[in-house]
Parts: structure tokens; C-alpha cells; sequence
């Protein structure tokens, strides 16, 4: 972590003394991160507070330049909230801080930079922001969830049917709550994960210095409770360029996109015309300027795309840390612009969803409809099995029927009584009647975690229990900025 | 999951019925999979011979039939472990096993089918496979981790001292064994991570059929239990398209493979005639057809490029997922090649890396010659910031000096007393040799995690008791083919 | 490119002399490389038959030893296609060829090796091979275009019509012939993109030695005249070291791959019950080991997931080359893995769609009724323009239109005249009926490129002139084994 | 491309009438794209002025009405141009220029959407933007390269010579002209693939109306010439969700950034102290806010990093497009941003490492000093080759004595002639003394490309030659706004 040597001004001073001459500008534009790291100011004030307390433990500091520091931070903090804008000198939200802190408290904001480095300041930093970032993605996944409980709950109070799909081929009658839940529980394993990453995020690095450790003694003890991490990071080296939280974060966010971009693949199908199964509500469709019949559902399929954004950061994260030398290297530096990029698309995208998904109408009528007695077909074969057949017995002999409809161009259920007992001669027309029955082959799959009414409730109510219980997530203390 | 209509022989006889003509030879070779799925086979015993514990239990097979099942599968699994060889009909190792099954106990073996779907068949058996190799994953890590230690208490033994880099440019003396350390860390969040993935294989599958649930009433709580997963997957339409498992596999082992990356790197310098560091051994180090000379590398070289193929593994899995319709796609077939592809090569390099990394022999006389007094500026600095100048200021006059040197071509400890006081007149010729001092500059840094040797005592302390601590990982019941 | 100072064998004493213990086998099985590049022996024979009489041409070799080289990689080329198999100290097949060449013609093999390095035979064999390869994969994408002009040319002359989508839900009519060739303008931009990896792989390594280039007085014109290069490359550090063809022909196949799988969902939408434009043949479908009734398009299925498997192999090469140092390093290892698995899947992929696609039945009553009145919005609103009308006001009154026949839940033609005139005075039975007629929608978009059948003809026509013309593709001499 | 139906002003009356409530913030939030298509506009209007001429040469407008159109389109460009800022509403650029269209000429600005949509609009302004962006990537190649023949003429008219490595490790010594070019060549290949992605670019979609051609009689042909596109899209569906154009700038960008990255990892290994091959300038290093010494190669590391973001962005494009439906899908919003990034990044990265690389200082004394005598081995081994020696014996004979000169510590030409000539009897003093010569190991490698002086003044020639010679790029035509 680098400031380049241009500015005269005081808050470059620091090594003023180093160069011969001035930065060309091509360097400062590259190396100016300020619109990417803004954002971390809660979190810097926060940790600089701490470290103004932390020097005067260690004796570093008197009392009272370690006072004068925690309410010069406390004044910046006002400003910066209230709209403070960098200013062209101004490398990154770092050296912002520090202009404004000498601007409030004069020469003793000097003090503060003692023993620490923009190494160990800017991952420290970092996590705090993750660790609040996970806490308001958490809150997103769940609203989300509440969305899909809703329906779900709904259309298991209606008995509502439809087709469950493999290859996208009908392939056999489910509950639709069932299906609605079956985009519920990936997203539970979201949240798992996010929880994962917001504690791999909590061991703190500050006191690390730019590498071999701080040279003064603090105590990392103090510092950590004052900041709410939950581990001190064991080695210095490791601490000041480990970039794994930010990977783990990254991965979560990936996999979460992957879920939802399944579920907007299945409403995407559903609202077609073709299947017809949902209806995309006024609020969240889009017209177009040619054509005045569209009612486009842009939010899910921005969703559906979503994940290729963030696989696209998270990769570029994990290319940049192969193979770098130990320690911090320059290169780390996009690493922020990743993990803001694919958090904010991620919030954009989840309350979006959420109220689109939402706004669905169901047309149930249609779903029921979809039900084709051929779906039912491995029904009709296990309850030749029931009768002591053989499954595989009991499938060639289906499938023989299935063959024999699909030549005639007709369902199951179309077959006429000779030709289902030349299949074979259990079968009578009120048996295949009722073996086709879609209730009937709901009913019968009451494992636990199948698709008969009877399991979907219990699924639901587990469900609804899962979502109650927030993550179990560490979390930064109170920020100094809201208090 | 699904068999393309062929084969005339027994095992494909399930679906012989439905269509009217063979497959195409390009479908067969798309589809076939046992080249791939081939080392499943043992998953897949354990876990049929559980069904047909599961069916006898639900009322579905007798005893009889149940006791002649798992006694085939257990005669299967014995011909599997003495080499038996796929046929050409066998598309994949589930349809080799039925084959074999069907061979031992004759037409019994159909109803082993009942109520279960090769998508719940194939997606527990993967899992079960998760399990044990992130077992075995472990294992290999801490082989690597040991040699780190071994490496570790010698060096902080002979009390070695070394420069640490930021930018690849010497920043701060460091103990050589903190260094190491700095490796030692990533591999245990490694290990976290490997663990997690484990557990979150550990979710049961089996009894989801196709996709909407068994319709016969096994006990799912059973087959938890005698397969040893930790928990029932709720929703069986989720559980035959979930592939969360083994995405969390890759992402663990891309990391992984990202930190093995990093040590490769700092070795492969420092093994280089310029750096000097250390000499690699015969045995892990490779010769030139052309250039007599050459000692290469080759193994830290393939370990820094690892990562890049993991990297392919997981962006293949984590794109095939994206977007795709709810439900058992064809899609996923791939999932294994990837899983399996960088399982195999993580499993080549660890044990690799480890053995070149134990040969390594430190060449500690050019590690402390690298420790130019320039590197303690930053401690030249904190002695006139412990002798009450500013931080900033204190910087600002060290850089003054640093420039001068420079200019010079000559290191700090070469400046003149004129020179070094015309910077700050605290600096006397004894104040600036003492500060200037690497032994001094590395005992000032015993802040937790920092490289003073004391520090690094603890530090080893704690890494020792944490390679020694087994990761709470989940595992599968003992393999049938074991017993 | 190395060896491991393992062998005691004839094939590894060229460095038997410099290292004084054996190889670990660890390194070995990490550096053995014949699985992957065993395929590269007809190139190696080729290319090392052009450097024996490089060598004899520049004085270095006897016209004696020249020819008996030159026959006895004849007679190893000759049981290479026999099937001579690897021995376990054959660590890749030029180590092999070798050894075979030993076995041949004696000690005048040593000769062989004189001037060059096996960093600049791989890369020369390489290229080879992706010349080869690049025409291979030509010859498969123009086999999946002819079943698409074979498609197209019978649904022109049926002058079918079917849905366009935008957002996947209804647009406006076209063509079908038409949506079948938006699929084959892709594969004509791909098959240009191989060609350009062709002509990128076609510049001569060889006679770059092992980096500084070879201090024989080889003639390298000569060579790429009769290697049948196009270039002789210009630095032999960046010909070591050049693996960008490699990344050209992953990034041809990856973007071949993604405009495949826009097909193969094109047609599993399509052949969804829901859609039932299409009906999958039995040749390419599956069925399931549960559900008698299914027909799984597979073939699609794996399609669509192949460009997965690409990207991670494009990944991992680009991965790979990112930030390493000058020269060859041993990362570049993997590179022919990356190679083959892409050419490999996409060599399965493309004969599977080609006979899915060609086996597939078109439901044009289906297609054609999937042609909602609504869907003409646009038309109507284009006859108001025609009138006068400004485009916006047009689309304004058509839209309360749509608006009015979605809320009483009809399609467009089946609002009442009152309701017409209302929305706008010109608006009269006859003036709507006539715009709303796919046939006139469909007519009046003769532009160049359009869907009108006057238009979709040009079209054909200049399709069949594209695929009638062989791409300008570099190739390598005939190889001498097919002599 | 669609617009919510949020807004009640004239820009989004278009489809006013479709929808009965307003936009949700979510979706208008999602869907505001203006934030990064802003920069299309001096593209979106030269495209307008061409379809306003089109539109009267079809019939469609009259004289007038073109001609209003096409001087409201001048005057938007000047308020534009002048810094005319999005308003809240204006959803994307084309929103926003619509609406300033109708302030400026009132309503006729409504007649200029006859006949096209945004999704063959969108479309052609990304392709136009494209063409100049590579013309501008071509110079800042050009500038970089010229940089390094600028460095490789100063090195080759001073003779310098300096190892070259492989695996890192030392291998043969070469002219540093030879290693400089190295770094050239791969950037001319980038230049061509720059210039085959804007050829790519260069086929013109407008006219293909939203997915089925234009409705109105528009000459494409005329469209094509008046805005400098090579030629006409053959199909309207392919034409309005062809992003391959996209796909190639990114490919070609990650590429070039790999290329830049080898540069400058191998500029960070030769700046550090170890290897001391070059002096990084001030203007281009930065320092450190706590070690006042630090002089670190930001801009270098950066590059090095660049190619990770560009791989990011790539990654995402194809994954947005793998697996998607024919025609437009709001997925694709996400093209330009993906686009835009990497672009702007490499045209960051490339004057600032021209600018790093140009005040860099070769430390040629350093360089030749590292000329070790073992790096000649190979030309030792090639003298007893010249002197009717197999080549594999001669790697023998040297190999024992690099091995015995290893086990001393000392270099080859310390070791003893007793040694020598025990290791073949043909090594006298003088012998070894001529053969170890680096001068004389560079000289013999005299082929086309290699290192020898005479070969790299042909090279440079070349390089020179090249680098002077324009890319044969398609261009638009001069934009409206810079009339």
C-alpha cells in the first residue's frame, strides 16, 4: 500500500523526502482509489479510534493526544457523513482522513500513523466492511425467503399441482409449494456460507505493520474486543496479504447468484406464453419501444445473468492472488473494486427479485393442467411392483404403453383396455384410472422430504423455522459514525 | 440422469419398450461415463447394499431378498476390487454394477431399483466420495503443514534472520521461521474450508428418486444413519440438482491451491542464483536436454501453475449450474470430470511440494547478507518516535537520508555523521548503528503475531497444537468393500 | 521442457551425469506427461525428419546419418502406428521416440538432438497439431451447418412461420427458416476464428534451441518450408515461451461452444411439451431408469453445458500465463491438457448435434399456431405510420389496445370494433384484420436480412455460397506417416 | 433492450398505454443503465443522422422532417458535448437523447423511431464505439512498443548482454536487445487481433428492427456506407444478440494484458535488489507511508495484476451468453459495462507502464556480471559436437563436470584442467577458456531469430518495420459531433 510521491501537501509529506521528482500523472490516475474506497470511511474512523486508544495503553501516546485524536476522528466522521468530497490530492480514502484529521487536531493527527501501516489499516478496514456487508446480504436472502415461504405456503394451502421437470421433459406431478421450497433451502446454504465468510473475515490484522508486526506494544487484545474481530491474526506476513476473506465472500455471492439465476430461469419458462404457469406482474415487466404487446420480465433475467458478473470477480480475485510473491503487493489493489462490484449487483438484484417474484400471479388452472396422464407412468409401474412385479419388469411394460400412445399421438390415459392388458394383465381400466391419478401419485411420496402434502408441511414449517434463526454471524462493533 | 436406448442386454432392458430404434453411436460416446464415474464403484455398493437394508425395512423386499442383494453386492464389490473391467455396453459404473449384480443373483437384482432414480443414486455416491476424499485432502495438507514446522523450528532454532518483502522490494528483517510460518497459516483456513465442504456433503440424497420423492416408504432417517451423512436432504427436488457440494470442493481446493501457489513462488525465487536462499535437492529438481547446468524446479513450478487448472474446474462447474431450469439436467454430467480432475492434481502436488520443500537446504550466510541496513529505516524512524518526534516528521527526516544513500549508491550505515545528523541532530553515529541493527530491529516486534522471537516462539507453539488438532469433519460408515 | 534425473536408461543419459541422487517419485508422476502428449507422435516424427535433413543441409550431419535418421523414424512412426505402447521410464513421447529411435538406428540417434532443445520441438509439434486439429474441427462445424441449411431450405420451401422471442416471450413472426439460420451465421464467424488459429499457430519454433536460439547453422527457411509453416518466428525467447495459438484455438472453441448452446436451447425449449415446436428422434434421446415415459434430449443437454468446459479450459491456460517470467517455465505443462480436452469434447459435441439436429421433426401446425394475433401489435402499429400516424402515437394507441385484450384476457383480434375505433378512428375490422396476418407481418421485413421470404431466399443462398467455401486455412505438410 | 414503465413524460410515452401501474424502484434501478452507456452518445447520434437519411431515402420521411431531425441531432450532440448531464428519468442514453431531441425539434423527434428498436440500435452505436476504441488501443500498443525498441536499439548498439532464463533459473546468455524484443513480438500479434475484433465489429445490425428485420423499405446498404461498416448483418435475429464483437475486444484485451504482465513480472524480478538488472524512475515508483527506503514498482505490479480484471470481465460476457435463447435477453445488459471496463483499464495500465518502462536504467554492469561461466555449458557441450562428439555424449561429459564444479562451489571455468580433461580428454585450458565465453555463445547463435548481434539487427529491422506499418482496422466514419 503506496502513496505516490506528488503532492507537497501535508497529507503526503510522509515521504516527501524520498524522491527526486514528482509522480507522473499516469501513475497517480492508476493508482488513485479513492473512488473505489470511499466507502470504507465508517470503518476507518472506527479502527482509528481504536488505534488512538490502543497507542495510549501502550504508552505511546498521552492521554490526552489519544483523546484529541478519538474526537478529531469523531469531527472528520461528521463531516464525511454530512458530504465531505475528496479532493484532487487526495489518493484514497486514507489520506482524505488523515488531511481532514490535521485540518481538526493540527499536528498530533501525525501520531497517529505511529506503529501501523496503510497495510495492516486497509485489510483491518476491509473486514470490518465485510463483516457488515454479510450481516445486510443476510437480511436481503432472508427477505427473498420470505417471498418464496409466502407463496409457498399458499399454494400448499390450495393443494396446488404442476409438473416437476427433468431435461426440462414433464417427468412427474408435484406439489407446487414443493417446488417453490425447492429454490428456499439452496438459499438457507447461502446464508450458511455467508455466515462462513463473514467469520473467516474476523481475525484482525491491525498491529501487523506494513509486514513484520508493529514495533511499538500495542496490545492486539485490546484491540480486537474494542473492535469486535473474534481472532487476532497469528502472523504478521500472512495478515497483511491474506485476501481469503474477500474470496470467501466473493464465492458465497457467486453461488447465492447461481441460485437465484436458477430461479429466474424457471419463472422465465413458467411466464411464456407456451407454459403459461405465472404471470409477471405490471410493476416489475418492461415494454418495449417496438413492440406494444411485450411484458418482458428484465428483472429475471438480469438475475439469471447476474452470476456471470460475479463469477467474473471472483475469478478475477483468485487470478490475482495465484502465484504473487509473499506479503503485500500492489496488485491487491483491485481487490476492493471486486468485492464492491459483486456486492452491490447482489443487492441490487435481491430486493428486485424479491418483489418481483412477489408480484407473480399463479395460474394454477394451467399448472393443473400441464398434469398429462403419461406423467404418471411410473406410477402405473410401481404399482405393478406393489403387485410383486419387478421394477424393471414393471417399467419395460409402461414403457411399452408410453410407446404405443406416443404412435397413436395420444396420453396414457387415452389407451384403450385391450391394449393396457396385452401390456399386462393386471391391468383393468380402473386400476390405470386410478394409478394415474396425479393426488394419488403425489400422496404416495410421504418420505420426508417428498412431494405429498402431508411431507410439504413439515418441510414448511422447518422452513419458516430455518429463516426465523438469524446466522449466527460476527459482527464489528457499533461504529463510532453511529453513535 | 439417464441411459440411452442401445443396449439389448439385461441392463438396459428398463427402458427397452420405449423407443422404436438404437441409439446413434454419437450419443452413446457423448453419454457414456464410466470412464469417468468408473472409481464410484465402492459409494456405490455401500450405498445400495443400504437400500436394500431400507427396502426390507419399509416392507418392500423380504428379507430373503434383502440378505441375497447385499450378499451380491458384497461378491460385486469383491470382482471390482480384483480388477474387474467395464464392458463395452456398460455406460456407466451404476449399470456395470447392476450388470454384475445380475450375474451373481440372477433377477432379484431388478428390484433393487425399486423406488430409487439414478439421479438420488448417482448424487449420493458423489457425496459419499466428497467425504472421504476431503479426508484424504487433509491428510495431505498436513503432510505439507508438518514440513513447514519442521522447517520452522530449525530456522527459529538457529535464530536465522532474513528480509521480508513488500512489492518484491526488501522491506523489514523478519526471522526466517516467521516467514515460514506466513505459509503455515493459509493452510490451516484451508483445512477449515475443507472441512466445511464436508460437511456440507453430508446432506442425504437417497430416497429422493427422480425428483419428487420415493414412493415407497423408506426410511430416509435410517439411511442417514447407516451411511453416515449428518443430515436428510429436505426437499427432493433440490437434492437430485444439487451440486452446491462439490462446487464447494473446488472453491476450497482453488484457494488451497492459490496459497500452495504463493509458497512455489517465494521459492522459486529464492532459489534462484540471484536470491540464493536456498539450493533445491536432487531428487525434486530436474536437468535440461540442452544446458548441462539446469536444475529446475519442476515441481514448485507445476504447484505455482495448479491453481489455474482448479481455476478451470470451478468456473466449469460453477457456468454448467448457472441458470439452469430446476431439477436433474444432462447438463450435469460434467460435474465429476471437474470434481475428480482437481482432487487428482491437488493429490500430485501436495505430496510433490512436500518432498521438495523437505529437501530444500536454507543457505542462511546469503539470507542475513540480504539484510542491507537501508531495511530499518522504518526503525531509525521509531527510535526519534520514541524519543518524542512525530511519526510523519521522523519519516520525513529518514527519507532525507535514504535519498542521500542512494544518490550515493551506498546503504544508511555508509553515511557520514555529518550527514546523518544534518537530518535530525538526535542521530549520533552510535544512536544510528544501534537502531540500524536487524537483531534489534526484529526484537522490537513482539506484539502478538509479530516477528520478534519470542513472538514466534508462541506463534510455533500454536501452529504445532493446531496441525495436531483433527479437523471435525463427517465421514461416511466404514465402505462395505473394507469390512 | 525436462527431464527428471531418474532414468538409468539409454533415453535419459543425457544429463545421467548431473545430479547425484534419483528422482523422488513424486516427481516423477507429477512431471510424466505421455498420457497427455502421446498423440503428438506423428508430428514429432514429422517434424524431426525435417530437422535431420536441416542438419545435413547445414553440415552438422553426414547425408548418411541424415537418411538413416530419416528411415528410422519411418520405422518408429511405423510401430507408433502398430501400437507400440509406453514403457514406465518413458516419461513423454518424445523421450519415447526416443528410445524407439535407439532401437532403430543406434547410436547416430544421439545425433538427433544436436542444435535444438525440446522446448522448441514441443512447441513445433504443438503447432502442428493445432494446424491439424483446426482443420479437423472445420470440417465438423460445416457438418452441423449443412443439416441446418438442409432444415432450412425444406421450412422455406413449406414457407413455415413460427414466434420470434425477445426476452423468451412472443415478438413478432418469422420465418423458420428464418430462426434456423440465425443459427448458422455464428458457426460461419467461428469457422473464420479456427482459421485465424491457424494461421496464428503456423509460425516455425524450431531452430529457437532452448531459448537463445540454436547455435547450428540450421536453415529455419527451410524447415518452415518443409514443415509447411507460414513464419519463421522472430525471437526464439517469445517462440519458447508463444502459447497465445494455444489460447486462439481455446477461445475459438469456447465461442463455437456458446453459439452451440444457444441452439441446443433453442431446441429443448422447443421440444418441451409446453413449446412442442419440435420432436427429438429416437436415435438421440434417452430415457430414464425410472420414468418409462421420458425422451431426453441429451445430446442438447451436454451441448449446452459443453462451453463450460471450454471456459475452464481457456481459464486455465490464460491463468497460467498471466504474470510468469520470461522463457519457457514448467507451468506450461498443462497447456496441451487444456488443448486436447477442448478439441476432444468439442469433437464429440459436434457429430452428436449435427445427428440430433437432423434427426429432429418440426410440428409446424404448432409453430404456427403459437402465432398469437397480439404478437402483430407492432404491424398494426407500423399500418398507422404507413397512415401518417407518428410512430410513438401509434405504438401508444396500439398498447391500450394490448392492454384492453390482456385485461379481458383475449387476444388482439378478438376485441369488438368499438374497441378498435376507440383506440383509433382509422382503426376498422377489415384494416385490422389485415395487419394483424403473420403472413403480411412477415412480407413487409424485405430488407436485406429481414424475415420475408424474398429476403430468407438472398439469405439461403449466399448460406450455401459461405459453406460451399473452404476456409483459407494453413496446413502442415503431409505427415510422414500417412506416406 | 426495454424501457420501465415508469415514467409518465414524453421520453417513455411510447408504451404508456401497456401497463396499469408504475414502475417499482427495484426494477428502475436495476434497469438504469446511463450510469455506463452515457459514453455511446457522440456514436448513438451519427447512427440517428444515418437512419433519419435512410428513413427519407425510404420513402418514409420527408425531406423536411429528415432534415429537422438530422440538425436536432447536431444541436443535442453540441448540448452534449458541452456537458448536458442525465436527468432522473432518462433511463439509458437513447432515453436521453430522445428527450433532448423533442425539446430541440418538437414532435417529428417520434418519427425517428420508425422502423427500428433499441435492440438494432444498441447494437450498431456499441459496434461504432468499438471500431474506435481498438483504433485507440492500437496507438497506446504502438506507444508501448515503441518504448521498448527505443531500449532494445540502446542495447544493441551498446552490445549488452545478460542471461537469459528458463524455469528461472539461469539459462544462456543473450543480447538485451534479444530479451527486449522478446516483449515486442507478442504485442504485434496483439495488434492483429485487435484489428480482426474490429473487423469483427464492423457488420452493421441496423435494420434488423427488434429481432425481424425493419418493417419499412430502409436501404442497409446505404445505412452501411454512411456509417463506414465493411458490411451488412445477413440475418436480423442473429444481428440484434450477436455480442461476439464484444467477446473479441475482451479476448484480445486479456491477451495483450497477459503479454504486458510477462513484461512486468520480469521488470519487478530484474528491480529487485537481488538481481539489480534495472532502476525503477521516481515519477513511476511510489514510497511507503511507514519504510521511508521503499521504492516500489506500482504501475509494474499493477499490469501484472491488469490481466486478472480483463479475464473477469471476458469470464463474465461468455457466460452471459452460453445458453441463451435466440434473439435479445436482458441478460445482455450487462455487455457494454463488461466492455467498457476492461478497456478503460487497459488504457490506463498502457501509457503508464510506457511511461514506468522508458525511465527505467539497465544496470548493465550487473547484467553482464551474471554471465555466470556455467551458463555456457551448453556451448562447451557444442564445441566436442563440432568436434564429431555426439551431442548426448557431449551433455554427458559436461553434465559430470557441472556436477563436480557444483559439489566445489565454484564456477565452471575455476575448475581444474586435471578435471577438464578428465572429463574428456579433447578439453584443454584454452579449449574451455574460448567455449565458456559468453561473447562467443551469443555469436554462434546466428540463426533468423536468434540471439547473435547480427541476428537481432535484423530483428529490430523488422520489429522497426512493423511497429511502423498501420493495422489495416475498419473505422466509422468521422462522427457527426466532430464536424
Amino acid at each position: 500500500m503506496t502513496t505516490p510521491p506528488t503532492a507537497q501537501g501535508k497529507s503526503h509529506r510522509l515521504w516527501g523526502g524520498r524522491f527526486g521528482s514528482t509522480s507522473a500523472p499516469e501513475l497517480v490516475a492508476l493508482n488513485r482509489s479513492i473512488g473505489t474506497d470511499f466507502r470504507l470511511w465508517p470503518f476507518d474512523i472506527q479502527l482509528s479510534k481504536a488505534w488512538a486508544l490502543a497507542l495510549w495503553n501502550a504508552g505511546v501516546l498521552s492521554m490526552e493526544e489519544s483523546v484529541s485524536l478519538e474526537r478529531g476522528l469523531g469531527a472528520v466522521a461528521t463531516r464525511l457523513a454530512a458530504g465531505a468530497a475528496p479532493e484532487p490530492t487526495d489518493e484514497d480514502i486514507h489520506t482524505m482522513i488523515d488531511r481532514l484529521l490535521h485540518e481538526e487536531v493540527g499536528d498530533v493527527a501525525g501520531k497517529l500513523h505511529t506503529g501501523r501501516s496503510r497495510n495492516d489499516q486497509v485489510a483491518t478496514a476491509t473486514r470490518l466492511w465485510v463483516m457488515d456487508a454479510c450481516l445486510a446480504l443476510d437480511a436481503s436472502v432472508r427477505g427473498l425467503e420470505s417471498v418464496l415461504l409466502h407463496h409457498a405456503t399458499k399454494l400448499e394451502a390450495d393443494e396446488v399441482l404442476m409438473p416437476a421437470f427433468t431435461h426440462l421433459q414433464r417427468a412427474q406431478p408435484v406439489a407446487a409449494a414443493h417446488w417453490m421450497l425447492s429454490h428456499f433451502w439452496p438459499l438457507e446454504r447461502d446464508r450458511a456460507r455467508l455466515a462462513q465468510a463473514a467469520r473467516n473475515a474476523s481475525s484482525l490484522p491491525l498491529g501487523s505493520g506494513a509486514i513484520a508486526g508493529s514495533a511499538f506494544p500495542v496490545s492486539r487484545v485490546l484491540l480486537k474486543e474494542s473492535l469486535g474481530f473474534a481472532h487476532v491474526a497469528p502472523n504478521s506476513m500472512d495478515a497483511v496479504g491474506d485476501r481469503d476473506f474477500i474470496a470467501d465472500v466473493l464465492y458465497a455471492l457467486t453461488l447465492l447468484g447461481v441460485h437465484v439465476s436458477r430461479l429466474a430461469e424457471d419463472l422465465i419458462l413458467f411466464g411464456t406464453s407456451e407454459f403459461g404457469f405465472v404471470k409477471f406482474g405490471d410493476r416489475y415487466s418492461t415494454g418495449s419501444s417496438m413492440m406494444p404487446q411485450k411484458r418482458n420480465p428484465d428483472v429475471l433475467e438480469i438475475a439469471r445473468g447476474g452470476p456471470a458478473r460475479m463469477l467474473g470477480d471472483l475469478t478475477s480475485l483468485l487470478v490475482t492472488l495465484k502465484g504473487l510473491p509473499s506479503g503485500y503487493n500492489k496488485d491487491l489493489q483491485d481487490d476492493k473494486r471486486a468485492l464492491f462490484d459483486a456486492v452491490d449487483v447482489m443487492q441490487l438484484i435481491l430486493p428486485a427479485v424479491s418483489g418481483a417474484v412477489e408480484e407473480l400471479r399463479f395460474d394454477t388452472t394451467r399448472m393443473r393442467a400441464a398434469l398429462s396422464s403419461t406423467m404418471m407412468a411410473t406410477d402405473l409401474a410401481d404399482w405393478l411392483v406393489d403387485h410383486g412385479v419387478a421394477f424393471r419388469d414393471a417399467h419395460a411394460a409402461v414403457g411399452r404403453l408410453v410407446r404405443e400412445a406416443e404412435e397413436q399421438g395420444i396420453e396414457l390415459d387415452g389407451l384403450s383396455p385391450d391394449v393396457m392388458a396385452a401390456a399386462h394383465p393386471l391391468f383393468t381400466p380402473s386400476v390405470v384410472r386410478s394409478a394415474l391419478s396425479p393426488e394419488s401419485s403425489v400422496a404416495r411420496r410421504s418420505v420426508v422430504g417428498g412431494t405429498a402434502f402431508s411431507s410439504v408441511k413439515e418441510q414448511l414449517a422447518a422452513a419458516r423455522a430455518s429463516v426465523g434463526s438469524s446466522s449466527e454471524m460476527p459482527r464489528g462493533n457499533e461504529l463510532a459514525i453511529k453513535d
